[in-house]
């Protein structure tokens, strides 16, 4: 655990704070922040260079020169208009194959640059692996839980994960007292979110009168190196302008940026955040 | 045949659509229009009387008026706020059990009401046995056909809609080129298509280069009774302006309001709309 750890770093928080909770745990972190992705804000705290997304041949000696072995791709990816990557040697050659994938799905797409960096002799960590301490567990964080009738719509949106998840859609879901609301597929959890305060009030419920759950999974077709269920503070406060009375994530699958803000933040609005085993 | 078909009618354009389809077939109609809910411009045109929507029992009598013993349900009724219904005795007796149906969903609601009528003794009709020449058929219609790649969308799609249906999510979905961009829960099918232009250019079409497929189901919980999956000439003008190439339906279990302005305006702006059996 003395050697270096590679971040090829994409957008959001995920990868701040997986490098800061590595870098807490005493390991040394390199990022690899692919730029126009990556957020700018944070990555000069770290040793780090930057990189184009279709640079993998530069990206395999960046992480040689650092003496990384293990590694990790982590953040938000929008799935790139391929036409306008510019790309080095080895990643023209790997282009007709991430395509291919690309058609199967982002998971597909997700998984196929993993395996690239495996062939090439990387250990290739889960988000969990690297970063323990972000991952959701079971049980509710913060001091509220769910009553009985938000239990009953966790039940039913866990079942709209499973049934989708072979399907590569439908990470998210909002359910309120028996009604799916919403389910999510490109347009991402927060927009999904916000898309709440568009229904008809008999529908949803309000910042004051809170009803419905958010629920986020893992999808059967998500590869867990490379894409977990994630929620920060941002989704607390959009939860709860949204209405719902709460947010139900998978537990030991799903990650919490900065758990003690989150649980604060839950508490301050008076939401539950539970951890559930679907 | 030649008995009055009693037509409670909810929202939209279908309940307009049916009437006029079964009264040119030749058949006498009687409209019990749901007041605030049915639209008002046409009620006019047949023989009709308006009712509040928690009177069962008037309507049982208004029906017997006119010697109607076949009836159907048909149109949108937006989920009520019960609180707020304004009920005679029969539609007081029967609220316990239909707020307990309403719990398990729109599509079991809908069902408890059809199922009230039927044990009062009228045949409750569904829509494609009352107005056959609404029903999409196998196949285009129009001039377009879908290309191999909008069939991969589509079958993808109609997936999707077998995944969800029996959790009575998800008639409605868009797919474009492998990737699933819209699951339609509580927000209708409009909303989800106007959607689409939020999403990142790279992922859609527009109307000048049309890219991937809306296509519409029957959830497996779905009553044939009383709800079907509709489209009409302001649903292929959404699609358009969502620059999604085309439209596919369930043949069989699918209703087009005005198939001949539908296919003409579908041909208008190059679009596809294929009657298929998932």
């Amino acid at each position: 655990m003395d050697k270096v750890l590679g971040i090829i770093a994409g957008g959001g928080d995920l990868p701040h704070a997986i490098a800061q909770s590595v870098a807490q745990s005493g390991r040394k972190v390199h990022v690899l922040a692919l730029r126009g992705i990556a957020d700018e804000s944070w990555i000069a705290e770290f040793s780090h260079d930057w990189m184009g997304i279709g640079e993998l041949g530069r990206s395999l000696k960046l992480l040689a020169a650092v003496g990384a072995r293990d590694m990790i791709l982590v953040g938000q990816v929008d799935r790139p208009t391929f036409s306008e990557i510019k790309l080095d040697a080895r990643g023209a050659m790997m282009l007709p194959s991430l395509l291919a994938a690309a058609r199967k799905g982002d998971d597909a797409l997700l998984k196929a640059i993993s395996d690239f960096y495996a062939r090439e002799g990387f250990a290739v960590l889960t988000a969990t692996e690297a970063a323990p301490g972000l991952v959701m567990g079971e049980g509710p964080l913060g001091k509220l839980k769910p009553n009985a009738d938000h239990e009953e719509d966790i039940r039913r949106a866990f079942a709209i994960i499973g049934a989708l998840g072979p399907l590569d859609v439908g990470q998210a879901v909002i359910v309120c007292e028996g009604l799916p609301l919403c389910v999510e597929a490109a347009e991402g959890t927060d927009a999904m979110i916000a898309r709440i305060g568009t229904l008809r009030k008999n529908l949803r419920g309000t910042p004051e009168k809170k009803r419905g759950v958010l629920a986020k999974g893992l999808k059967a077709t998500q590869d867990r190196k490379t894409d977990l269920p994630v929620i920060g503070v941002k989704t607390i406060r959009g939860v709860h302008e949204a209405g719902l009375a709460g947010i139900a994530l998978e537990a030991g699958a799903s990650l919490i940026v900065d758990k003690q803000a989150v649980a604060a933040e839950a508490d301050r609005l008076g939401l539950f955040i539970t951890g559930v085993v679907p």
